[in-house]
């Protein structure tokens, strides 16, 4: 009978790495700016990479080249999200798989050239850390020269996980 | 006997984790465009990350700081995929284990500064999604305000897996 | 007695992929450049996204969206490399377990534009390849037209492991 006791003893001990414990997200110190601090992922988890994401044409009698189509930037910003929302969903996944995003930014040319970071805040609060939704990825966020489409003020990239 | 008819039964649901599945590449809906829409790595791979890699320089009779002595667009870019099969290929890994990568373009001055991406891409399609090499990586392409070697109008980062 | 014997033989060939090896990092072949060619992280490792990380605030007299509050690129590569290093600290990780970084740079106004990729590289050989601290990491560097703060000239992001 002993043996049968040690058995799962020793299982315990040499097959733990191989179970994958929970996503670590460590909060920005003094700051309650919604993004991680940093996102730790253990061990034993599928990564998931998604392609970068702009914004969906919303008047196709526009120009497709041009932002007038996409909007502006809080409705592009809203737009690519719930595009990213959508397709994790059609992996079994949701926003709050998400650890990690970039967020590649333009300038606007009705706004001398300025990006319009806040306008991109005001629709990023809407998915992340809110009270059905407080996970918060690792993000980086720049403006960029440009993107491949002409009309797109935004461009969102992000890594999900799966326990 | 018991005992050991069960043992690897035990085995084999706890320690399934530690298997590597195989890269799961998700296809983007409506569109033939080759990247993947998200490419999932299951738990019990490895991740390689490559740093970001440029054109080599093709005519060291010209000024190494500009744009002629790498060529242009399709030329940087195809220099810069075949650098990165090569250093792939130094590792044992190819093309096909390239799960992720991130292009970043520059404004050509000859070209009024726009970056030509469509010459990007013809060198794009020599490597992925073609008939020997079907695999697509998730991927995400920006124009930047330069890069590091003034000459450079292309550099490329990829990761791999290697199961 | 024979079970007992053949039960751990199994087990070691059966459980080998969630034991985690070492990291492998490719030196950058003919160059002493001091980042790696590649950074391989075996299976069984965590992984650890920072968000990117600008320069502190030296002098708060000073606007504190203008450059002048945070320094020359130098100054500010250095303090964004120091907090971040102050984060891995925390983690109780370390600069060591630094496996992929990426640099977003700003030109200088006062330097007509341009980036200083000297001065950046200048404070990033204080953390990376030196007698105490060799490990390199997988490293991508770009000048983007912005960052969020509109005072600074960096911004770093890097990926960790934890064995």
């Amino acid at each position: 009978m002993k043996r049968l006791v040690l058995i799962p003893f020793f299982f315990a001990i040499l097959v733990a790495p191989a179970f994958s414990k929970d996503v670590i997200r460590y909060k920005l110190p003094h700051s309650d700016f919604p993004i991680a601090q940093a996102v730790e992922i253990p061990a034993g988890q599928s990564l998931i990479f998604l392609s970068g994401v702009g914004p969906e044409n919303i008047d196709k009698s526009l120009p497709a080249d041009g932002t007038a189509a996409y909007g502006d930037m809080k409705t592009q910003a809203r737009s690519a999200l719930t595009s990213i929302a959508a397709t994790l969903k059609s992996m079994d996944l949701s926003m709050k798989d998400v650890v990690k995003m970039q967020v590649f930014l333009v300038g606007d040319a009705a706004n001398a050239g300025k990006m319009d970071f806040a306008g991109f805040m005001a629709s990023y609060r809407e998915f992340f850390g809110t009270a059905e939704q407080p996970n918060l990825p690792a993000r980086s966020a720049m403006k960029v020269a440009g993107l491949v489409n002409p009309g797109w003020l935004i461009e969102i990239e992000v890594t999900a996980v799966r326990k």
